[in-house]
C-alpha cells in the first residue's frame, strides 16, 4: 500500500485525492495547502489528515508526494520531496522556466527518486489505442500528425497572467502528446498565434489561438491546433497519417443519441471539459505511478519528458516573438 | 440502338425520358399519354415524337417499350406490348390485382418477350454493395433482415384510395428488397399497421405505419418497417445480422458538413425523396434493361418478381385484416 | 447511511456489491449465498460480513436486501424480505411464473414495503436523454417504436433450459424498455422466433432469434428484435420515430479511434457486453433507489413494472407457439 | 446557345468536353491538341469537330474557348483567345510564374473579356454549403481554418519534375479555397515540407508532405496540409473554427454501407479520387461559367483569383527554401 501525501487541494488536486482513495494499492493519509480550509476540508472527506506541507515531506510513513499546487512551486517541491526520500508525481508543467526546471532534473537525478509528471492524455483510452495501432504498423510509417486541442472558454485573464502564456500552460499537453506519438522530440518549432477570441488576452501578452508546426529530421511533421475557445465543448482530436494509412481518435461525446428532424440530423456535443474527458486517464495514470513506484521502475512519463515539453514551449514562445522556426538542441 | 417509346409523361415517365436519353444506347423516339400536352412537351424536350399509345406499340421501328401509366392500365398494356414483339420495361407494381398479374404472367410466358419489372431499389448502389457483401459471406449466413423505409410525407388522400393500399403502393419495394436480399420469398407474412400519421387515411380503408414480419422456412425473419412521414426525408436503410456480423446501408445524405455549436452537432437530412436518392438507382436500372435486351439475357427484374412481391402485399393486406399470419404459396 | 444485504454473490450480485459499497449512501453489510465461499469472498472484499440469507432478513440492522440469488427464488425472497420490514432491490425478472409473480404482488402490496425490480436499462444515460427528448415533445408524438437487442453470444444450453425462455429471460428487458419509453404496456403481442442461431437451443425448446410486435390501442408500434449471437459485440439501441423525428440511441463504442486504409474506414467495436455497457446504468439505478427509500418515495422501477414486463414475456411465449396475437389484459 | 472549342484532349479535357456537351446551354464545337488523334477521338465522342489551335480562336462562330492543355501555354492561349474576343475558361493554375501571370493579367485587362480559372473546388456542394452557413454567420466570427487535402497516390516523378512542385500543382486548389472562404489572401505565408513519400520527389527539387500556415492581419490563421499519398483514397476536408461554433466538411465516400465484425465496424473509403470527388463540382462550374458570360457578368472565379492563388505558391516555395514566413504584398 502506497501511502500518499497531497500537497495542493485545488481543484485538480481534489481529482487526484479521489484516484488516490480509490486506488487499491495507495492511500491518501496527508493533505496541505495554503489554504488550511481547503486542505482539511478534502483530508476530510477522504479521511485522511490535513497538514503542513513540510510535514508531509518529512514525514517518514508518507511514501509518495503528489504535487498539484501553483506552478511556481513545482521545482522546488520536487526537490525537497525527492531529497527526503519520496516518490514523486506532479502536475505538469515542471516549471514555466526551463533554465528552472532543467536544475531541478540535475537534482533529482543526484538524489534518484523517481518522479512522473503529469499529463494525463497518455493515458486517455483512446489515445492508448490510436498510439498502439500505429506502434503495429497498421497504417506503416508515420509521417504527418495533426493535435486538435480546444478549451470550450478562455480562462480568466486574471490566469493567463500567471500562467506562463498558452504554451506552457495549455499547448505543453500537445507538446508532450507529440513527443509520444512520435517517440521524441522534434528538430525545430515554428510559431504562429494571436488574440483572437479575447482581446484582454492580447493585452496581457498572450494569445489564445495559436498553430505550431513541428519538423523532424526525417522529414515527418507534426501540426499543433490550439484555441481557448470552441462554442461546443472540449475538443481533443488527433490524427496521424502514414503511409499505409490514417489514424484519427475521434471526440467523446456526452451520449450516443441521434436527433433527426426537418433541421437535421443532431447528436450530442463533446464532454464538456478535461474533468468530464479525461477521468478515466486520471485513474489510469495513477495507476501507472503506483506500479512503477511499487516495482522500482521508472514512471510511463519522467521528468525528463516533462523538461522535454517544456523545452518545446520555450521554442514556441520564441518563434511566436521572431516569426522564424526556433531549433531544438538535441 | 436501341429505340424506345414511352407510355405515359408523368413525373416518373419524366425521370425515365432523361435515362433513356441519357444511355448511349437507347434513345427515346417517341411518348404517349391521356394528357397530349403533357406527352407533346416531355417528347419535345427529348427530341422524340409525341404519338397514341396502340401507334407506339404497333411501330415496328420501335424495339421497347417503358410503361410509366397508371397502375391500372399496367397489365393490359404489358400484354399489348409483348403482342407486338416490343421488349418491355413495366414501372412498379404490377397490377393491383394479383390474379390480373398472373393472367398477365401466363400471357407474357406465351409471346416470349422480355419484361422487367422497376424495382429500382435493386440498382441502387449501397444496397448493391450491401448484397455483394452478403453474397461474399462477409457476415457468414444471414439471419435477420431489417428493412426501414419511411417516406418524408404522406401522399393526398386522394392518390392513397387509388393506390391499391401502402403494402401494394410503398412496401411492394421492401417485399422486392426482402426477396432480393433473401434470394427468395418467405413462407408467411404478419402485418400490423394503423393510421397514425394521417386519420384521413385510416378514414379511407388504408393504414400510414405499418410494420410486417416475414418467416423463412429455414428460420431466417425479416422486418419491414413503413411510416408515410418522416420529418427529416426520405428514410431507407437497411441491416441484415448474420452469424458472423451485421451489413447496414444508411442513408445518403445531402452533403458532408458537420456543424458542431453550444446546441450540438448537426449534420446534413437524407436526401428528400425518392428523385434524389435514387437517381443513380433509375440510371443502373435502365442500362441493365438495355443491357439485357441488347443479349437477348434475362432482365435482371422479371415479371415473376413483380408478381412475387404483389403476392406478398395481397398476403399483408389479408394479414392486416385477420390479425393472423399468412402463409404464401411456394 | 442505507444497511443493505446482499442475497446471491454471483456475477451481477458482485457488481451489486461494488456499486452498494462505492455509493456514499448505502454501505454493504452482509452478503449470503448457497456457495459459503463465495459469499465469504465478496463479503470480505468490501468489508462485510458473510451470513446466512434468513439471519440477514431478521436482521433488524439491516434495512435493504438486494436480491441477485436465482430467479425461482425472486417472489419468495421479495415476500420474506418485505414481510421483515424491508426495502427490496430484486433482479429481474420477478418470477418465471407471471401468477406467482402476481401472487408476489399481492402479498407486497399487503405489507406496504418499497420493492424496485432491476431494469438496469432505464438508468443507461442514453437511453435516459432519448427519454427526456420524446418527453420533452423534441419528435412530436411517438408513432413507431424499434429495439434491437443483441448478445454477443448465446450462453450455455444448460443455462437455457433453467432461463424461463428467451422472453422472459432476454427480452424481458426490452419488454420493459417499450413500457418506459411508450408509458405503459401494448394492447396486444405478436411473436416470431427461431433457433438459426444454435439448433441445440431449438432442441432446448427455446427460440435465440425472434421478433415481437407490439400494438398500442391509439395505434402505435413497436418492434423488438433479439438475438442471442452478434459477433461483433453487444448491440444496444434504439429507434423512436415520432410526427416530428427521429429519435435514435446508438451503441457504445470501445473507444473513438478510427482506421482509413485501403481496406476501408474502420471503428471499434460496440462495448462487449452487459457488464461494460451498463455499468453506469447500475450505478444510476443503485442512486435511484437509495434514494427513494431514503425519502420514502416509490422506487423508479416497482414490482408492478416487473410484473408487466412478465405478462408481456408470457404472451409472446404463446403467441410463438400460437402463430397468433395475443392480447394482454388491460 | 454558347459554341465552345475546346482546346487539350487529355484527362481533364476529356471531362470537361462531357460537361459542355451536357449543358443544356452550351455546345462543344470544335477540339484542338498536339496530339491530332486524342483531338480527333474526343471531337467525334461529341459530335464536334478536331480543329487547329488557331482556327479555334480565329473562328468567329466559336464564343468561348476552354484551356485545357499543359501550364506552360495557359498565358499565351489566354491572351490571344482573349484578344481574338473570346470569353475564356483556363484550367488552373494560371502559370507557373507569378510574373507572366501578372503580365497576363494585364493583357486581358485591356482586351476586356471574362476569364474563369477553373478552381473546381469552389463548386463542390459540400464546401458551397460551409460557404453558405459560415457566410450566414452559424458559427459566428471565422477565428481558424483547417485544410486537408491528400492524393490517393503520388503522380510519376516525369511529371512532378515540370508540374511547378507542390505548391503551385497541388496546393494551389487550398490556396485557392483559403481565399475563397476567408474573403481574401493573407498577409504571410509559412511552409514546411519534406519528401517522405517519395524520396524521388525529393531528388527532383520537390517535396510530396507539406503544411503552411496563413497568418492574416486580423488574427486569423489558416492551415493547409498536403501530402501525394493517402493509401485510403483522396481525403479532402475542411474545418473552420468560429467564435461560435465548427464548421467540417467531411470526406464524400465510396458507398453507405457498413459493416460490423469481429474486427470492427467497417464502412466505406472516401471516393478515390477527383473525377470521382468532384465530378458534381466541374458541372457546376462549367454552369457557372455559362451563366456569367450569357448574362455578362463576371465569371464566379476570376483571373484575379488565380494570380492571387499562385502568389500564394510563389511565396511558400520561398518560405520552405528560406525557412522564414513571407509576407505578401497587399
Amino acid at each position: 500500500m502506497l501511502r500518499v501525501g497531497l500537497l495542493g487541494a485545488g481543484r485538480i488536486g481534489a481529482v487526484h485525492a479521489s484516484t488516490i482513495a480509490a486506488h487499491p494499492g495507495s492511500a491518501l493519509v496527508a493533505v496541505s495547502d495554503i489554504n488550511a480550509t481547503a486542505a482539511g476540508t478534502l483530508a476530510a472527506r477522504h479521511g485522511a489528515e490535513a497538514g503542513d506541507t513540510q510535514a508531509i515531506i518529512d514525514d517518514p510513513d508518507i511514501d509518495a508526494v503528489l504535487i498539484a499546487t501553483s506552478t511556481d512551486t513545482h521545482s522546488d517541491l520536487i526537490e525537497r520531496a525527492t531529497a527526503a526520500g519520496k516518490a514523486v508525481f506532479c502536475e505538469k508543467p515542471v516549471d514555466l522556466s526551463l533554465a528552472r526546471a532543467q536544475e531541478c532534473q540535475k537534482a533529482v537525478a543526484a538524489n534518484g527518486r523517481p518522479v512522473m509528471i503529469g499529463f494525463n492524455r497518455r493515458f486517455d483510452p483512446n489515445f492508448v489505442a490510436l498510439k498502439t495501432a500505429a506502434t503495429r504498423g497498421e497504417i506503416g510509417k508515420p509521417e504527418l500528425l495533426t493535435l486538435t486541442s480546444f478549451d470550450p472558454a478562455p480562462p480568466p485573464v486574471a490566469y493567463v497572467r500567471v500562467s506562463g502564456g498558452l504554451f506552457r500552460d495549455m499547448m505543453i499537453h500537445d507538446f508532450d502528446m507529440a513527443n509520444f506519438l512520435m517517440g521524441g522530440a522534434p528538430a525545430t518549432v515554428s510559431a504562429v498565434g494571436s488574440a483572437i477570441v479575447d482581446p484582454e488576452i492580447g493585452a496581457a501578452g498572450d494569445v489564445d489561438t495559436a498553430v505550431v508546426t513541428l519538423s523532424y529530421g526525417d522529414g515527418r511533421i507534426a501540426v499543433i491546433k490550439n484555441s481557448r475557445r470552441a462554442a461546443y465543448g472540449y475538443d481533443q482530436r488527433i490524427e496521424l497519417l502514414g503511409s499505409k494509412g490514417l489514424l484519427q481518435a475521434q471526440n467523446v461525446l456526452e451520449n450516443t443519441v441521434v436527433k433527426s428532424t426537418a433541421e437535421g440530423v443532431t447528436g450530442a456535443k463533446p464532454t464538456y471539459f478535461f474533468l468530464e474527458r479525461y477521468m478515466p486517464a486520471y485513474r489510469a495514470e495513477w495507476a501507472g505511478f503506483v506500479e512503477a513506484v511499487s516495482e522500482g521502475a521508472v514512471p510511463p512519463v519522467t521528468l525528463a519528458d516533462g523538461v522535454a515539453a517544456l523545452a518545446m514551449a520555450e521554442a514556441a514562445t520564441l518563434s511566436l516573438r521572431t516569426g522564424a522556426p526556433v531549433p531544438l538542441e538535441a
